[in-house]
């Protein structure tokens, strides 16, 4: 991927170097065909253009952090850019696997505006530039300069990497340099960082894509420098008079600058915050092998997986500051669990696989994007989730758009990029992380490998991975063995059973032999329905089990089941469930059904609250995966269902 | 009472009629010596004095809407003067029953302040006085002035029946014809009604004391008007040139002003805006023969109880309205359920009694009472809470003081005029309504009749009532059998069995004869456990029971079931509870011992989720009445207890 790395970082392939079929290919295509336009185009419509225009009008200023009754009509101006660089990311990875010249032009004609928009000395920034020139970089703390100027050059090394123009991607080291003179150690500069991480792991790609070694330097910087005494959130705020903050950002917890981030043990504050901060650790440990780094990444891991993390990948219950609050909170209607940071976790594992193939990383990894993350896009790319409770009402359905739409581009992205998640690799290994049909190229030491995956996954959990080379070369191919798996996987080279259970370590089995062209590595994940239960610390989900198969969460949705109270739903323990493909259904999805009771409501009338127990009948239901759901008729929501 | 009523209504007794013992002397205690006067210094340790004194420098100006972080610390001034209306018609409760010179001082001196602060015109609103006097009158929507008139009102009446001081009275009736002159239905006035009912009680409050039909007039108006076409609250804001308004109170439910109040028939909006619409449609209805205003009530009385009520007679589930949302939406962990909401469903259901003993609302208001209301208190009368929900993860607790302080003189003057609730009466009928250790006395058509209650309720059932009379009378002695006591009630009178299901008509059985000195009726309500279950349209309370016992919801409190997670507590269907009086125990309560199972946390060291369910293992439980919670040490609560 790039020059700095070494040889024993286990490396992400690029967009093209995974063609990505089955499962995923729809949504890739949704997202190609559908979404890249309507991202563009409600931006647009918002009013986001001509925020960049200067031959515009200025758009009426708005307060970015007033109360807003209007939810859905007005925005929130102040990271737009932001959301174009997603976009821009996005229309980027399309473009990899095959020019798309009327996206591109819209990007184009972007680039454009920013170019004419962009200061002498390299600031870019829109809402500054248009509404309050004179007090930038005054609040790093609310106001996401560090944060747009992150998203804007992932998106221009995308865009550059899948079509080689360069503009945008020239404006943003100018713009980089900018912010590099204006914050930082030096006598005179402000010893500042972002308020909301992205900027962080946005250098490590520029310092990956370019080699300046000053991207890296300066990454560390900001992670190093963040939590510092004195504070540098309180300074900048007594700097600009703030005598009283009435916004969550008040709490250092809420942007992690509560500690040096050594010392952090505790996931806390804003979820998707938190979420880019450890990429940007993570990147910045493999680089400069920082162990300090990685020990504080796996505490604070292990604190999210252990008491913070919903059964869906999704985390931060809190609308309140969109995050996380108190250990074993995981309340189910009211869960925020906001797609980003479900998206964000995808991320922080993807970057803690390049250290190691570890299970404890790809398993999370695979429970987020196909669940908590998946689930904040419609079947058909148009429509998208903001929060992924666990359960609704019947009030919570899918958005046009946003007043806050950072989610859209941002499962956007992570669709149109998805087999970079799949693998990782370095000279002499090659790691399988996610399974689904596909072919992967990877250069490795004695010559490129191949790796061609036949598979019905998830549906089904029998993979065929068929080797590629030109001619025969010694890796170590390492396959993930899911710990939903159990000890029921198997797996054979060319026919020949592997003894999993003796190979097996941090849930991968590394072969290591002389690979040839066709070698078939067989892998069978038995696809049973589990019932999860939750630790008994977790209120919300007591006498309740949620219903797993295969890396998929299962919910029950009104429209299947007779919009009778999903929560007068019993299941007894001894059901069975009815596995069935429906091609027809939502894309295509595997259906559990079963029969279970439910407490009838008809002989309640007029009562609220009774002494005789509820009476039951027989009911059939039907469970669907959770990513799926509000795609069709409004209704009741529920992944925790009742034990009978 | 007073002139007006007929002889058909059913009076209530005033506070020094009914002189109560057992259960609520010590409350009532409580709140003569130590909530009056906190309730008086915490009010102007916040400033509320200064407010009112001319003398004193304005205290600075905060808008009364704005955010704000430092709850606790700042108020909300603008109803600061219903706060001191609440707080003297407490001291008036109080002194009714034995004069108390240094409370009755700080209600002078209050006064005097009133006095001069009054303007010319009668108007008296201290906010507006102090703060904005070119804006009176602009804004009933939200501003509170007659909101806080009503209560000034109230306290005034309170405070000259009890002392015979009426220089408050004197001054109210100014500031009533000042109101009277400015909003009504005649040319030139504005056709308005207040945003926070509570004036239409406090007229007819007045009325029954004056006799002068005009409050009664005035009071029929606000009722009527509310909600008719052209929408006051939009005609206002249109005239003080509101173009946005971020507040709740822009929904017309809110205020209960989206239809006429005859058309009404669901409960919505703002809870304790409610009660109050209700208490006076209630007694607007009564004093001009208005069925079609009961019609409405009775609509709404059912949509209230049979579908948006918590167990405990609280009500309003959301804090963001303080108020209504949907029906069957009743989370106990968030749930708002203002102790001012369960207070106003006492002051409601009294009124309806007004009409008839009728035992659903005398069983709801012996709920809210004993439940959702009494826990607004502390147990030595110091502390206050204003939400009251029916689970605590450990971080509810009691307020010294509120950022809207108008729980603790609310629940503070129900307590003090305790006794009024036990009774109503006629000329020629006696209706007992709540049990309780008392003596009453009442003028009836044929001379006085008194009638002592002697019971240890509610921690035992059985009642003896002795009924005295200076010479034998005839009357109805309306005895109220509690749904909660099912068919297993027994009555006698002077040894003789009543058979209570051929005599029990709408929850009473009235007992027609001559009364002499000495008939003693007695009443045995049986105390059982009860498990209560909820619709299942009510997912919180899915597979869970509350306990009561008798009036008594109860609870589980940490401290008393070693601080396990309440919701690893699973209740075996047969449990037998071991009911044990506990004299030491918070101020005396029964306890309710038994049994259950719990899952065990010992096993998930390190888990949040797995696929092996959870661990049991025997627990010892007990359970304490719901209103003494959060009196000893923080930690969980729990009303709704899952079944095994």
């Amino acid at each position: 991927m790039s020059k700095p790395t070494s040889g024993n970082i286990y490396r992400s392939p690029s967009v093209p170097q995974v063609q990505v079929h089955g499962f995923w290919e729809p949504r890739i295509a949704a997202v190609r065909d559908k979404t890249a336009g309507i991202l563009h185009e409600r931006a647009v419509e918002v009013g986001g253009l001509k925020q960049l225009d200067r031959n515009s009008e200025i758009p009426p200023y708005e307060y970015p952090f007033s109360p807003d009754p209007a939810r859905g009509r007005t925005v929130r101006r102040i990271f737009w850019d932001s959301d174009f660089g997603k976009i821009i990311e996005t229309i980027g990875y399309i473009a990899a696997n095959g020019r798309v010249p009327d996206l591109e032009a819209k990007v184009d004609h972007v680039v454009d505006l920013y170019e004419k928009l962009q200061l002498e000395d390299g600031y870019i920034n829109s809402w500054y530039i248009r509404y309050d020139p004179e007090h930038r970089w005054t609040n790093l703390r609310d106001c996401h300069e560090f944060y747009c100027l992150g998203h804007m050059l992932e998106g221009a090394i995308a865009y550059f990497q899948a079509t080689g123009k360069d503009k945008f991607l020239k404006l943003l080291r100018k713009a980089v340099d900018q912010a590099m003179a204006t914050v930082g150690p030096e006598p005179g500069k402000l010893r500042g960082y972002p308020g909301h991480e992205e900027m962080e792991l946005a250098l490590m790609k520029l310092y990956r894509l370019d080699g300046d070694r000053k991207y890296l330097d300066y990454a560390k910087y900001l992670i190093d420098e963040r939590g510092q005494s004195p504070k540098f959130f309180e300074v900048e705020a007594k700097a600009r008079g703030e005598t009283q903050n009435l916004r969550a950002s008040r709490d250092p917890e809420y942007n992690q600058s509560h500690l040096p981030v050594r010392e952090q043990t505790k996931i806390v504050g804003h979820a998707v915050r938190a979420m880019y901060l450890y990429c940007g650790m993570a990147d910045v440990a493999l680089d400069t092998h920082d162990d300090t780094l990685r020990a504080a990444l796996d505490a604070i891991w292990d604190d999210l997986v252990q008491k913070r993390l919903y059964v869906h990948g999704g985390m931060g219950p809190s609308e309140l500051n969109e995050g996380f609050t108190k250990d074993y909170d995981l309340p189910n209607l009211t869960g925020y669990a906001e797609t980003c940071a479900a998206i964000g976790l995808a991320f922080w594992a993807q970057r803690m696989l390049a250290f190691e193939p570890n299970s404890r990383y790809s398993d999370m990894m695979e429970l987020a994007i196909y669940n908590g993350a998946l689930s904040g896009i419609s079947l058909d790319g148009s429509l998208f989730f903001y929060e992924n409770p666990l359960e609704s009402d019947g009030g919570h359905h899918r958005w046009k758009w946003h007043l806050c739409p950072c989610c859209p581009p941002n499962i956007a992205r992570l669709i149109a990029s998805i087999g970079t998640y799949f693998y990782t690799f370095t000279d002499s290994a090659l790691a399988v992380h996610l399974y689904g049909g596909s072919e992967g190229k990877f250069p490795m030491a004695g010559g490129e490998t191949r790796l061609t995956q036949k598979t019905d996954y998830p549906w089904d959990g029998a993979v065929e991975m068929r080797v590629g080379r030109d001619r025969p070369g010694s890796f170590a191919l390492q396959v993930r063995i899911p710990s939903w798996a159990d000890d029921d996987a198997m797996l054979s080279v060319n026919g020949e059973t592997v003894d999993i259970a003796k190979h097996v370590r941090k849930g991968y089995v590394s072969i290591e032999r002389e690979w040839k062209d066709g070698d078939v590595v067989l892998l069978n994940l038995p696809m049973r329905v589990k019932r999860i239960h939750a630790n008994p610390r977790v209120r919300f989900d007591a006498g309740r089990v949620a219903l797993k198969r295969g890396p998929l969460v299962y919910c029950l949705e009104g429209v299947d089941n007779g919009n009778i109270p999903l929560n007068s739903i019993l299941l007894p323990g001894d059901a069975r469930f009815a596995e069935r493909f429906d091609p027809a259904l939502l894309g295509g999805v595997m259906t559990l059904r079963t029969t279970a009771s439910a407490e009838t409501t008809g002989d309640w009338a007029g009562q609220l609250y009774r002494e005789r127990p509820q009476e039951t009948a027989d009911v059939d239901i039907t469970a669907v995966p959770y990513y799926a759901w509000d795609n069709r008729d409004a209704g009741e929501m529920l992944v925790w269902v009742r034990k009978a």
